[in-house]
């Protein structure tokens, strides 16, 4: 009867995979070992939802500097649970939309959700849906109170949720008073180390010859960047760079063939500037 | 023509059992005198309320940190009355209400309530229901009025009603002047020493065998938790956990079955850090 | 053509007879001189308005701390008066409206006083009315402002009003502008010696034997509360309890007949803490 | 034609005659010669506005303490003129008022005194007009921006208009920017010794022979209240009442025949506690 | 052609003549040389908007304190361009308007001027416009918004806009952000030296002779006030007064004929107190 | 068929030619090797947005000083990328709007650009857009929110977009959290030496001769401005003007063609006033 009730749920919801897959179009680029950790975190929490009879609502919260992957590794974490029902709440989806607008949206998702046994909802970039603004400071209260709520409220009997929120601004929350809500926080770092700067590199193909791509890596130790995590923890090195970020600097420098390395390496110091 | 009243009563309203089950899902652990004293101090204002002519309003605070138990003791204490009318004003039910409608929701269940010769109203979650933020600070002033009005009016002649509202932001309360309002404070404390903890952990069966319990205690012990109340109180140990959170890191360790102690304590130092 | 004027108001309004005796539901107890002094006052100005022809409106204000009589005693005075026209103004019937019907319903009882030859509003709890929130601060300016005005214009030829209003937040009342609006103000004390707390038990009953209350007058000597006003004059003594408070200890002590004395010398301590 | 204008006018509009003999109900005493100047002044507008065409519009500002007759001597300043149209704008008449209705209602008597070939607006306490609160401050700012236009803003070719304006709030008129606005300033002051006040205490009669008065009178220097403005000048007294508290302070006297000395003096002391 | 567009803008808008005589009524009197610099000024822009292709849109400030006669050297300029179509933006036509409606009446006037291939816009008094008040400060942002883009959006390709507009807040300007936008700015200064006064009093025949002019001199000299120009800059004088306020000041002399020349003076010297 | 969805797109909406060219009216000058720069980086960007399948959104910002040709810059970029859809998002035509009316503008002119396979938007004068004043401070926080997810929104499957925005100020961007969101951001400097001076007024044929034109720099390099870029880094100079303003002035100057060179100086010097 899970797979009758996975057909029931179907028509009026269900599994939003285009929406997931959009914000995964770069694929998971396994750059560094807590990538990997993140994922199995991810996993277990979905087995316990599976599980346990006591804990019918978890939630989780991954943060971590701008474009570090919050948006993907969240996506990836509730496409690979398989629940019968996974949604996707974006700002991405409501612009223009009112306070009203929003929590009516919001609320509407998670009331979907408790008509499915098992479901997984992705809440993604927290200060975002919250309007935040640092100066005044301002932010949607309606929007905040309805968070707080949701994600404390117990889904009715034999239903299982799973929430997975993302935040940039983990300070913010505290300050809000959204610190203390999650069962559990996952953090997402920037790049901090030049190894899985070039692990990148290397699976961008930005670069025609693994001697232009070493050339291009030695260029950034002689600019003093760290190139391991140990060395990062003995204080060198002051690579701190989001993959999203990364990415698009790759993209760039793609553009002048004849100087893709000094492109990347000004762009990675302007960076420190 | 008490029994009378409570027909009368029945089809418009009455007492909502199922939310208040469902508030109590995982039942009362008793790991310390403590709760029996405060469900033995909810029976005596719930005789006065019966019996007493010059009180036919009562009203008592339940206030605690995050987690203590506050929304399901409050809810045991109500059900344990058996008056004809038992009600639970929780913001769970209002996600999305506009400061009016929250108004009008919370009016309506304490006019209802002066329709039955014995009532007692459950007001949970005090500062969610008054959209508190500590940034600005913000608050519905309008829900903040109505409660501090019908928290202190008499209801109509021949009727009474006990409240109980719970709040985890005691000092708040006093800041926004509903601290006066209370006939009585009870206070819910967290778990504070391994004893305590040591029941919880035994009553949920977490461990296969008393012998790996144990081992676990030992490891909470060498890692300076304090073991009974008086340690506490001579200023050992740092335990400071809401039951409702002891559950659910309970359930996180089960899933990792072959390091259930570890995880659990982990969890647990976690918290200090 | 007195008579005929009383007639004449009747059927649209008149006296709110049900409205006033529910507010001295427990009586007057005549625990010290103070309170017969405020009774004679607020009659000597119900005999100027029914008298003067310069003072065609008399304000007054009754403050003091939270539960100390207020209410009470403003419906005392205004139902002593015996004018055709009395009401009273109070928050207890205006939960949920907007601050456009509170000025609506107030400006609506002083249009109706002025159709009687003579008339008293008591104006109830005026903090609560402004919804006054020390966080802020806030409250109604529009209430504010409305009550301003009613509070100093002259009813038209021929009428004669007397308003009587309460607050237990006086100095509130002088930051917001309210403070030179009255005629004269009258202060209500708390009960802060042990001879008018000895009245008050005698006359409530709470002990089976005098013998019993004596003892209980002893333990809370012994706990050093002052006995007579001189003492409180002294320094000594730290009783400082609203008449209402005091009613209400009084009925939980009630409830442990074994315990009556220890419960309310308890409470009483409590309250000091 | 100047009559026919007056005919013209009558229907629609033109002098309330009752409105301002109500708040003059109690007469205009001469306690002292600045009473005669302010008059006098009074007069000279209205004179200056009939005659001068460089000046159409002419504004003045009455201000001094609460109660100290600035209402009753604007008010008698209008009636004096006998321009075919007198209005009172006050707030006494917009209780209940949006501030969008009340800028209509403001804006409407203006207009309308346009149709007159003179007119004079008694625009009566600024404060309660722009609904002015010291906590926020706050006040309506468009009631505000309203006045400062009408204040300034000539009439049409062949109109002239007188404006009185009053307050006792000077320098928040200041602060708020309508301070600059008028022509010029008359300053009401209050009763400041005891030979006006010794004037107000004949002219209403308080004593039913010249011997109790001159004895109240003595009780009075003896509490040290300096006797002429050249002894307040050479700093003596502490004498400050307004001609309207004091006419209410002699009617509560009134009410004890037997102690009205007593009571009189005791309240005039009341005042610099 | 031009004629012909002339004649096309008549019916639905064009001069308005009556508007612009208004503010201009008590004529301009040249008492200074920097009267008609200003007004050489005005012409020298008139003349670059009708002839320059570079430049469609220019846009200046006349400032200067509380009447010194900004808004009739404005208009004057206005008038004297001849252009087609020229139009007087004011807050007197806008009282009692809402912010939006201020400001589709101010985007339809410019709208309109949009038409004509050469138009002037006179915007008047933009402090009070903008509804600005210096408590809190505030003001109407959307009216704000709307000049910041109206005063520097170019008007369609073909047609001219000449701005002029006036304000007796120039520091206002710059903190709220309208500092900057202006081609140009003209000071328009206070009436400063005995000259220029005695050029004004002579013009409107204040006295009957020239001798009682010149002992009013006299005495001006006397009181300290600076002869000229020169004077002034070397700090003698502490003359200081619009040209309107000071016309009014010679009106209500004017009432009392035998004592003209100590009114006014004394008038003068109260502006210093 | 990339010709076939330029077709497709032309009827409902594509390049809005004329908008652009009226931001342009005057031309480009290439006063100094900067402007070309910023034309080539643009230049890359069209091209990256057009070839990379990482990146089918990249944003950029054009900041600097008023009036340095940030808009006409942005809009030169937009033209040169002969993409089938452009648009310029600008105040100018938002006059009047409410906020909502702004985010459904500005919202819909981003879900159009959705629709072709290549879009450029411009987005003018973000501080304009966002209603930015620096008191309070206050902005449009509706505005903000929108533009901060439009910035970072990838667009469907197959579509590219280039957003370009402008700003004069900077700071203001970083205060309120839309400082990360561009992929790159480009200064457009002001005038600072009188090489770029000389270059701009040979090119608009102020003078009637170079012999005219090389007076007038001696005139400015006597008054102490520096002539290079050189001069200025070495710290002389203190010439700052924005290209706009600075044609301004020229067409000022040329209205008094015998003193076209003083004008011009004076009012240069004006500005460091
Ligand atoms: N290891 C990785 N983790 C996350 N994303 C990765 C990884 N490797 C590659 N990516 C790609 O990098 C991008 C990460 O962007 P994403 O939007 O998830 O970051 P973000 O932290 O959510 O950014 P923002 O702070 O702006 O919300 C995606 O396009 C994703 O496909
Ligand atoms: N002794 C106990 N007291 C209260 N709750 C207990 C106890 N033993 C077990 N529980 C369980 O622990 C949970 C307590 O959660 P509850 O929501 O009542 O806490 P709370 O203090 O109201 O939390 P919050 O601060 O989030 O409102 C419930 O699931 C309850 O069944
Ligand atoms: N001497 C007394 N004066 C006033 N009330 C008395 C007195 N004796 C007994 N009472 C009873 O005490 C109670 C006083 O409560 P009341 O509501 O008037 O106090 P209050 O000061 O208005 O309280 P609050 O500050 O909450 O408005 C009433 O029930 C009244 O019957
Ligand atoms: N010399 C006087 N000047 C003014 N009022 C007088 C004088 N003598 C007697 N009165 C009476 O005193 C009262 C003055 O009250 P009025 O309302 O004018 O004072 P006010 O200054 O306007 O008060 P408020 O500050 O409350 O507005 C009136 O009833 C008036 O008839
Ligand atoms: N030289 C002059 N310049 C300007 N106005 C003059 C001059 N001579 C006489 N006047 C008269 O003086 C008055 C100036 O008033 P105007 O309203 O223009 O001043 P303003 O500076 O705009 O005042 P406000 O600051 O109140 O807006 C007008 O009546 C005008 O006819
Ligand atoms: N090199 C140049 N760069 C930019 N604009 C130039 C240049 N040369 C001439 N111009 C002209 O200068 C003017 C620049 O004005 P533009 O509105 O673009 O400036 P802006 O920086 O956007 O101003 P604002 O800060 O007011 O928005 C345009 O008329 C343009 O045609
Ligand atoms: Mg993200
Ligand atoms: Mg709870
Ligand atoms: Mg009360
Ligand atoms: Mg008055
Ligand atoms: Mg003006
Ligand atoms: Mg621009």
């Amino acid at each position: 009867d899970f797979e009758c009730a996975l057909e029931e749920v179907k028509p009026a919801f269900g599994v939003s995979e285009e929406e997931l897959e959009a914000v995964i179009q770069n694929g998971i680029i396994h750059f560094d070992g807590i990538i990997d950790d993140i994922l199995r975190s991810g996993q277990l929490f979905v087995d316990q939802v599976r599980s346990s009879t006591r804990t019918p609502l978890v939630s989780i919260l991954l943060h971590g500097p701008p474009g570090s992957g919050k948006t993907a590794l969240g996506a990836s974490i509730a496409q690979a649970s398989q629940y019968p029902f996974i949604k996707l709440i974006s700002p991405d989806s409501m612009v223009g939309f009112s306070e009203g607008q929003k929590v009516t949206a919001i609320n509407k998702i998670f009331a979907d959700s408790y008509k499915s046994p098992l479901s997984v909802v992705v809440v993604d970039n927290l200060e975002r849906l919250l309007e935040w603004t640092p100066i005044g400071p301002r932010f949607s209260n309606a929007v905040l109170q309805t968070l707080l709520v949701l994600f404390a409220r117990r889904p009715p009997k034999g239903r299982r949720l799973f929430v997975i929120a993302t935040s940039s601004l983990r300070p913010v929350l505290t300050e809000i008073g959204l610190g203390e809500v999650f069962d559990s926080e996952l953090r997402v770092p920037p790049i901090s180390n030049i190894r899985s700067l070039e692990y990148v590199l290397k699976e961008v193909e930005l670069f025609h010859s693994s001697q232009e791509r070493k050339e291009c890596i030695r260029m950034l130790e002689e600019a003093g960047f760290a190139s391991t995590q140990t060395d990062v923890e003995e204080g060198n090195g002051k690579l701190r760079i989001g993959v999203k970020k990364l990415l698009s600097m790759v993209e760039m420098a793609r553009q002048e063939p004849e100087n893709v390395a000094q492109r990347l390496v000004g762009a990675l110091l302007g960076l420190g500037m």
